[in-house]
């Protein structure tokens, strides 16, 4: 097997690459920018639109309304991914220069007057060092019109996720199957142990550091797990993904070790309602903050709203974090086929905290939940 | 225990931020740049500076020649880190904002004329977002300023570095002792049992994806682990790392499954020369290119330069590669008290590589070694 078979690939399928670059030369001309080119610097976003998984590239995507537009779109990286570049992407020219992004601009045709570029990712001294390369390129801020494309899944990207979710949600079930969410542990075991066993179930990483919040520290939204053990009525928070083919997960699920007290029930059947509330709100084309309204509006009404501090969600895919953001300030809407968190939280300080998360895709006969793990309140 | 117990200490000791800040003020002078203050943005030297771990941060340095310069010192993060920003830096005064780099610029004081920022961080979005936030304020470029002091670890950085690099050398002894290096295994069991060996033994995360290369894969420098088999006569190459309080390790150990090829140990007593003469060449302030230079000439001498296509080492630090880089075209020197890998290797495609790689400490004396397993050829 190739050292890359299970990058570049979805479940066995390769993806349409060249779609998604036409997609990009679309929304580049609808944003009348009238440039020739655009120059891709964000890795992320070249994986996107290529498959190449190496840690330096450019991509130079060449905007003519011709048929020769594919065959002067190149791809550029160092002598290190000679082969990968080969492998991955075979159907572009590869041009190696250490300096990507500059090995382009340098070797540009001279026919090329104004060239696009992420200018939400290129740094000033970076954008000094393209413009000293071409003088006579004007350089065209277009920020984050790849984020954009990437916002609308494809069911080869719904599948990898998909898979992710299932990784994480079967990891999660023999934890606990297994015993191994009872007081005594610390929350480093805890969380050690659930990352090895979303390994055992297909992850090739995990989405980010897990989180593992007993008692008090559930009370913190970004905990990180410490030697901090867990103790028989304590609120646990498990905050947690997996990454299948490139594509992340994102899930949290809150338990009690034991009899739950009266104030656990109560901030966990209102974070439960809250989030059935966002889930239900979820269809094509809703403005993001109506959807963080829905949730949001229940947990204003039982006199909780300051203490869920965030927002309620947004899109994952190739990063845990990318667009639609979700939340009281979002001005944009949720496009269908975007998949998304939807992840309220109420937290008394020093006390304990419930968050209950799940990913979604937005479908027009409702969404579909990708995270299956059950959401009642389960005492362990 | 604090949440953040094992964080902005090192080995239970907190790091001198303060003179740490007092070094930037200097190097910010010395720049010439006659600037009133220097806004940080990048992440990692915000911990360096200040022992903040969150995801949203900003820090004003104020370069005022008064006594009053650290208290008019300010870092800034977003509600989600009130607490922790409280917990971490409790000698800075906190500034709230979501957008934290804006927010300092516009509660700038109507004094500052001129703010040194870090071009190499700040893209073009975020410097036109800036500017607008404060049109009275001259933005100047103070590219590396931070990196470059990073360069020079206290003592407190390398004993979290030792530590590191022990966890390391621990972790790949009780793999080898335990029998878990042998063929019909593959290389990503390897992979997730040596990381799993490197938590029990005190990571706290791991420095990087673990590589795991077994036969011809060990000839591609930077393979991932995939499904391969290890089968007997193989080299296998190990390049892994653990974290310990925020600071990486790293090493490269290449095994042979049995008794070693003639040329398996050709090669392997070529870069273990090579790697002995680059390691003896470190000394303070030696150019960065002699050092690479005399593990390379080495190599080309025995007809195999091009086969060795990177660079001899890097800097370890908060990050896994950090400056100063040690390669055929640096420019620079290597500081007294730095921190860098020596990692000559030779790749033979289709059949196999070698790689030896440690992380040292520059010493007047000396370099003193922090990985300590043995470089001997080893038949497994």
């Amino acid at each position: 097997m190739s050292p890359w078979d299970r990058r570049g690939t979805v479940a066995g399928m390769t993806a349409d690459y060249r779609a998604r670059r036409q997609a990009l030369r679309d929304t580049a001309r609808a944003a009348e920018a009238d440039v020739d080119a655009v120059l891709i610097t964000n890795l992320t976003n070249i994986r996107y639109l290529t498959g190449f998984t190496g840690s330096n590239a450019a991509l130079w995507v060449d905007l003519a309304d011709t048929a020769e537009r594919e065959a002067s779109t190149v791809i550029a990286t160092d002598g290190r991914y000679r082969t990968q570049v080969g492998e991955q992407v075979p159907d572009l020219r590869a041009h190696l220069a250490r300096a990507a992004a500059r090995g382009l601009v340098e070797a540009t045709e001279p026919g090329t007057r104004r060239l696009g570029y992420e200018s939400h990712v290129v740094t000033v001294d970076e954008h000094r060092s393209l413009q000293a390369a071409a003088e006579h390129i004007e350089l065209v801020r277009l920020p984050g019109l790849v984020e954009k494309l990437r916002e609308v899944k494809d069911e080869d990207e719904i599948r990898a996720l998909h898979a992710a979710c299932a990784a994480a949600d079967a990891a999660l079930a023999q934890l606990i199957d297994d015993g191994g969410l009872r007081p005594g542990r610390t929350e480093r075991e805890v969380g050690r142990e659930l990352e090895f066993l979303m390994f055992a179930h297909g992850a090739e990483a995990v989405s980010f550091e897990t989180i593992v919040a007993a008692g008090p520290n559930s009370a913190v939204p970004h905990h990180r797990p410490t030697r901090a053990v867990l103790r028989a009525g304590d609120f646990v928070k498990l905050d947690f993904g997996a990454v299948v083919d490139g594509y992340h997960s994102d899930m949290t699920r809150t338990y009690v070790l034991g009899t739950p007290a009266h104030w656990q029930r109560e901030i966990y059947e209102l974070v439960q309602r809250a989030q059935e509330a966002g889930r239900a709100a979820l269809a094509p084309d809703m403005p993001a903050a109506a959807v963080d309204a829905a949730a949001r509006s229940l947990i204003d009404d039982a006199g909780y709203g300051e203490l869920f501090a965030h927002g309620l969600g947004h899109g994952v895919g190739l990063e845990i974090h990318e667009a639609p953001g979700i939340g009281a300030g979002a001005s944009g809407s949720i496009p269908g086929s975007a998949v998304v968190t939807v992840e309220p939280g109420v937290y008394l300080a020093g006390r304990g905290g419930v968050r209950i998360e799940d990913t979604l895709v937005v479908r027009a006969g409702g969404p579909e939940l990708l995270t299956m793990t059950p959401r009642e309140l389960t005492a362990i």
